[in-house]
């Protein structure tokens, strides 16, 4: 892909709590989100030029059309482009993509990104999201996938069940200092491993939750920036691509992470050592020590010892998921991946209160969606930048 | 929104025969299309950079996520970034306008835009598409919203019902050339006038059905033209908007649509004078009234006596739905906005046989998607030009 034309800024985000909300629907969510974004931002819902909707179960479960819609009308914003986008876990982060690039190459000056769900779900209804309909009815839904990877990954390089747990608890420590995620109470290993099995090494507190919530974001070019005073938050890269479909891979690492990470790497000029903070995709413990590895955070197969460290933890070298990540923030599919970058911008303004990972000036965010043929149908890697700090 | 910075072109369309298809799957649909506009782009699945799939109903109805990974996949092309979108019946439209951007602004060389769907519906799932549940609720549905328009204009202008049949008729004669329409088979106004009421005075036969079906087109810069010597078709404006919801507007014409209308021409410098086809969005026989008047093919009013003169008929000064529109082609709503590409590629390029519009250089396809406070939730306007002609 050929260079972007101008910077492109994270110039608000906003979220709702994550967790149960009941009593809200999709569009109040996602105006919520987009409200506060605006506001973060300190531009008008009239300054907004385009808008991108995601949401990975609107229609899927809720038979909800044009959500991006109703969202804006609630904001009083009528008469611009406004795509709904879906790619299911990737959802947001897609929805992201679309407005940097908007912004990026000088399409629209001030765009909108959205993500909303609500976790409610018929039995089935969402877990064999981007499986074909054979491997869905093998068993090949993502608690199942998930457990044969952690199976191979203990296989080929000793991960173990206690490393494995100490991303959970980890993250929900993590969690217990961010008052917008579902679950603000620490857990312990033991409480880990105890807890119910799922599909066999994972247990219920191995796997996230399926939350409702919404995380927005307003992208702008430069000139549109209103806090002349505030650190500004630049997207360095921003990557999406689909898998390579290759049923013979090593489960150990996704072909589509792999090759976005490194996209991004070089977009940004940047590298792993770069790295600030990082909010990977930990739909499951497993997850995230496959994405620390992808990431270039450890050696391949050096994820399990690297959380065991505690490198990754906040205080660490290099936190991983200092928000709670899906596992304790909560996992409403189409929000999360703007709910990372909701986190990286906070944490680059030094706006992170108890959790401030002291000086951040670089993180990355990844997150993925779907499975086909062995890799993820959408992978999407963001790198976001203070550029005021050296 | 300022200009892009090079022409993108429309190098190959391709459509499956829109009507009943039980025995293929969305995806089967969807590559069917991809690898006709391939082929007729004269480029391979592995130069795709890109692909925007749209669909309305797939998650809706079928419970199915990440469609345009699973049509890509059929196709062996994966690695690409792939978005899928949801725009109501400006889906197959709201693909299109992405790829577009992406070839215009210098992003990407070669999109792939496709739009599928199939018209398997619970009852009352689809044509509540948009409205709020109060509305939905209260019978404002497609067929009784377009009913309400039709009493308007019959009351503020004069319209008869034979006027509105005449539409029906034309769109079907029109079908009757058109090897890929649902139906091949000619009505009398007699016939229009005596179906079965469906909301007053809107009969079977002014409304368009449900189909299956899918479109595509592939979208490139000039040097990816393959085929030097063939009439070339460059998008000369590609423009999407969103309604302006205003519950007081008069039902006889729609913001959204003057709007994106007016930025089509002012970005193509062209104007209804210069068109040789249109293809518009007749769900009903008075929406294509109200969008000859909104395209300018006539006065506000004069969309009646339009269609009555026969000067939208094939043969006629400006023929409007040469394909048959959705009256006679059908309307499988994702696909449809791509037919729209595809018939006007055709005529363009002097291969539409018995309905070729001699010397064709200019065509117009304008689609809709969804309602909302008496605005379209969506509306899409493309300009298409043949410029190897004068």
């Amino acid at each position: 892909m050929p260079e972007p034309v101008r910077h492109a800024y994270v110039s608000g985000a906003g979220m709702t709590p994550f967790g149960r909300h009941p009593q809200r629907s999709l569009t109040g969510l996602g105006s919520m989100a987009c409200l506060e974004a605006l506001d973060d931002a300190g531009l008008a819902p009239a300054d907004v030029q385009a808008a991108y909707c995601g949401s990975a179960m609107a229609a899927l479960v809720q038979g909800e059309s044009g959500l991006g819609q109703s969202v804006l009308w609630e904001l009083g914003i009528h008469g611009i482009p406004v795509v709904n986008v879906e790619n299911a876990c990737a959802t947001g982060a897609t929805a992201l993509h679309l407005a940097w690039r908007d912004v990026a190459w000088g399409v629209r000056d001030v765009v909108l990104a959205v993500g909303v769900d609500k976790a409610v779900m018929p039995k089935g209804s969402v877990l064999k999201a981007g499986t074909t309909q054979l491997e869905a009815q093998l068993g090949d839904v993502f608690p199942g996938l998930f457990a044969l990877i952690a199976q191979k990954h203990m296989q080929a390089y000793g991960t173990t069940l206690r490393q494995m747990a100490r991303v959970s608890v980890k993250n929900h420590d993590h969690g217990a200092l961010n008052p917008l995620a579902q679950f603000n109470k620490r857990v312990t290993i033991e409480q880990v491993l105890e807890s119910p099995m799922i599909a066999e090494p994972l247990t219920l507190f191995s796997c996230c939750p399926n939350s409702d919530g919404a995380a927005a974001a307003v992208i702008c070019s430069e000139r549109w920036l209103r806090d002349t005073r505030r650190d500004r938050v630049r997207i360095a890269a921003s990557v999406l691509t689909s898998g390579d479909y290759d049923p013979m891979r090593d489960l150990t690492f996704w072909n589509s992470e792999s090759r976005a990470v490194q996209q991004a790497y070089e977009a940004s000029g940047l590298g792993p050592g770069d790295l600030d903070l990082v909010e990977v995709h930990d739909a499951f413990t497993i997850s995230e020590i496959l994405h620390c590895e992808a990431i270039g955070l450890c050696e391949p197969g050096g994820g399990g010892p690297l959380v065991e460290s505690g490198a990754t933890t906040l205080g660490g070298r290099i936190p991983v998921n200092p928000s709670g990540g899906l596992q304790a923030r909560g996992h409403p599919p189409a929000a999360s991946g703007l709910a990372q970058i909701f986190e990286i911008a906070v944490q680059l303004r030094g706006e992170a209160g108890p959790r401030q990972i002291a000086g951040a000036r670089v993180g990355l965010a990844q997150i993925m969606g779907g499975s086909k043929g062995n890799d993820a149908q959408a992978c999407a890697v963001h790198i976001l930048v203070n550029d005021r700090l050296p």
